[in-house]
């Protein structure tokens, strides 16, 4: 049995928007569909996006329309325009209201994608739709990632719920620009499934980091048909309590408003967002090991999160864990520089995975190199300052990085 | 005529802190000098950063005592009061009091330095200090800068002053620890001089930026010994000038409470400063050219400030200046990462030197590239809000900055 939620026809081709490699993508649901989305926070977001900011007024979605391969961001007004042709293009192909499409484009900004290329594809989408091809629709909205990332799940309740993400690629202006969709055949009211959104990508996709640089073009979306018959609540007592909360995962279990299908639910949608967030960091520009940062006893959230982004951002930090490097000074200093979070030095404890650093004690060195060797690295920093947690997930800085973003010429 | 201002000694030599390469620098006033300092932010900061703030609350020092190769920082209670034995015994070999010395260490954090080693240099103080080395003294606080950094100025009042610097250089664990000591023979009062060093510093060396990360030994001090008999006012009046004045570099015939020598003086401390700044930024980790970040037009100069640094620090447009790509779309998205600093599009205008950027237009790109792989670049945005503007230098960014912080094991 498909894990493929009911009722949703996907598709993946080439359109010849740069070469002859996939770059065109649709997503269509058989009946209108509860909707939700979050998007950049970027001041330029791009063409799409603005789009896709008035159609979800509306809470409800029936098709997803990407290109990949050109981003329509700072392209004026005729890339406004062109945003919106895609929409009416391919409702008009699809059977269904343009203002039910959520467009994106990711790829090279500042250049006009080709409109006569753009056009076709749209008309060509009700007759590219013949199966759920996920892993297709997928692989073409990906613009060089290294990785088709998509993820699915059959849940007891009988609802099933798929993701497909693309984030971390090399593209020209090589931003890893993050575009994330989720369709489920639950059925979830557009004002819950936007609230439970919002909870999952700040467990998720907004906690994670490649290059601290923020795309114009990122977008989190689900879609809910419904078609699978099993109804989901997430009423406000549930996004509250994990608002309030003061660790990064509250136990599901002890969350108010919640029955078990929407325990279950809510519980594989974070699961599938954190390791498809996981699969973009490990994807990164030049990533070869992937760093999670958790901050626990911090005062707050937001100290929290504040001390956890000075780490995961520093460059100096994500070239010692490039090197395997236990250069636990550059640790204080990442904390230090949080200039309006001062943490007591004598209440600062560093763990390199399960073990505590020692301050000073250069024997303990070789173990903790050799911890940093591996492919994958938690640090812990605990300030002694309260019982509140965050947590991010980044990744290593290498040459990579730098060939993948320097050497190459417009 | 030599420029260096007159009654100061200064001295650099090895003291096997640890290897056999210059890493003790002294500089003696004959008398006790007016003074000022500004330390680094850093909530973790250096055990001699935590004794050079006590010394400068009396306004008075007469020497300052820097050891590099190995840093104070992370050291507990043994590191401070190693910083403190620094001072009582180098003034004892000195004739002076302890609290009108300012010391410093630079190097790796969280080793506590050889004790022995630091305690027979502090002694032979009095007998290193022949004449007014400062090359020497400036080679000697280096850690693995390339370049010796130090500027000096004859003025026509008859005052003299000398800059030393050293920053970005690679060090255990490579931190790009900033130490900068100007010496005059100009009679300012301490009052006068810590307003002139705010001012100065937010011009020049608050002003740079390698890789975004923030040192726990950053110091910027200067002696005023009057020896010269050129006595300097730096009013409040003259400070709030440069503090209200929208544009970075108000003309100092304009600033008001300022005589003939002192709009001379602090003209020259200004330019010798940014001379310095400049020579950082170009000696830092991994960099191969300079980048200069204009902000004009801008609301206030908190809105240009935090613009021109989200510029300065992308890796995006740090990478892509490396590789000399006009990939002006960086910039779009680094303005626009600015949450809280939204800028209209339509009013935004990027400018390479002095060649406005036609947007989406390709024939231009070869010029700018051109323009890029120059080894000195100045990027104007003008964000057409306003009047205000600010300045910030920065660098580019290489697999030499991977391979100096990376290709290193404890």
């Amino acid at each position: 049995m498909s894990n493929f939620p009911r009722g949703f026809l996907a598709a993946g081709w080439n359109a010849g928007i740069k070469d002859n490699t996939l770059d065109f993508g649709v997503v269509l649901s058989e009946r209108p569909a509860s909707a939700a989305a979050i998007f950049t926070r970027n001041n330029f977001p791009g063409n799409p996006v603005i789009v896709g900011r008035e159609h979800i007024k509306g809470g409800v979605l029936q098709a997803v329309v990407v290109n990949s391969k050109n981003s329509n961001v700072g392209t004026g007004p005729a890339g406004l325009q062109l945003a919106r042709d895609m929409c009416t293009l391919s409702a008009a192909s699809l059977g269904i209201k343009p203002e039910h499409v959520l467009p994106s484009s990711t790829g090279v900004i500042g250049r006009l994608p080709l409109r006569d290329k753009i056009e076709k594809a749209c008309g060509e989408a009700r007759s590219r739709l013949k199966t759920a091809d996920f892993e297709t629709f997928a692989d073409a909205i990906r613009t060089t990632d290294k990785t088709v990332k998509t993820a699915s799940a059959s849940l007891n309740s009988g609802a099933r719920i798929v993701i497909t993400a693309k984030g971390a690629g090399m593209i020209e202006p090589n931003m890893a620009t993050m575009l994330v969709y989720a369709f489920t055949d639950a059925e979830i009211a557009s004002a819950d499934l936007d609230r439970m959104l919002r909870v999952v990508a700040d467990r998720s996709f907004n906690r994670i980091t490649v290059d601290s640089d923020t795309s114009t073009s990122d977008t989190f979306a689900i879609l809910a048909n419904g078609l699978s018959g099993v109804s989901i609540s997430f009423p406000e007592s549930a996004s509250d309590a994990f608002k309030n909360s003061s660790v990064f995962m509250p136990d599901v279990a002890t969350v108010p408003g919640l029955d078990e299908n929407a325990r279950e639910f809510v519980t594989e949608f974070l699961a599938l967002s954190q390791a498809l967030a996981r699969a973009i960091v490990q994807d990164g520009e030049g990533s070869t090991k992937i760093l999670e940062v958790r901050i626990t006893e911090a005062r707050d959230k937001t100290q929290a999160l504040k001390i956890a982004r000075s780490i995961a951002n520093s460059p100096l930090i994500k070239t010692a864990l490039h090197g395997g490097d236990p250069n636990w000074g550059r640790i204080l200093m990442a904390v230090g520089k949080v200039f309006d979070e001062p943490v007591p030095f004598e209440q600062l404890k560093i763990y390199f995975g399960e073990t505590l650093l020692r301050y000073g004690d250069s024997s303990q060195l070789p173990e903790l190199e050799k911890y940093l060797k591996q492919s994958s690295v938690v640090l812990r920093i605990s300030l002694g300052a309260g019982q509140a947690e965050e947590k991010i997930w980044g990744c290593d800085l290498s040459r990579e990085y730098i060939s993948i973003n320097a050497d190459y010429t417009t």
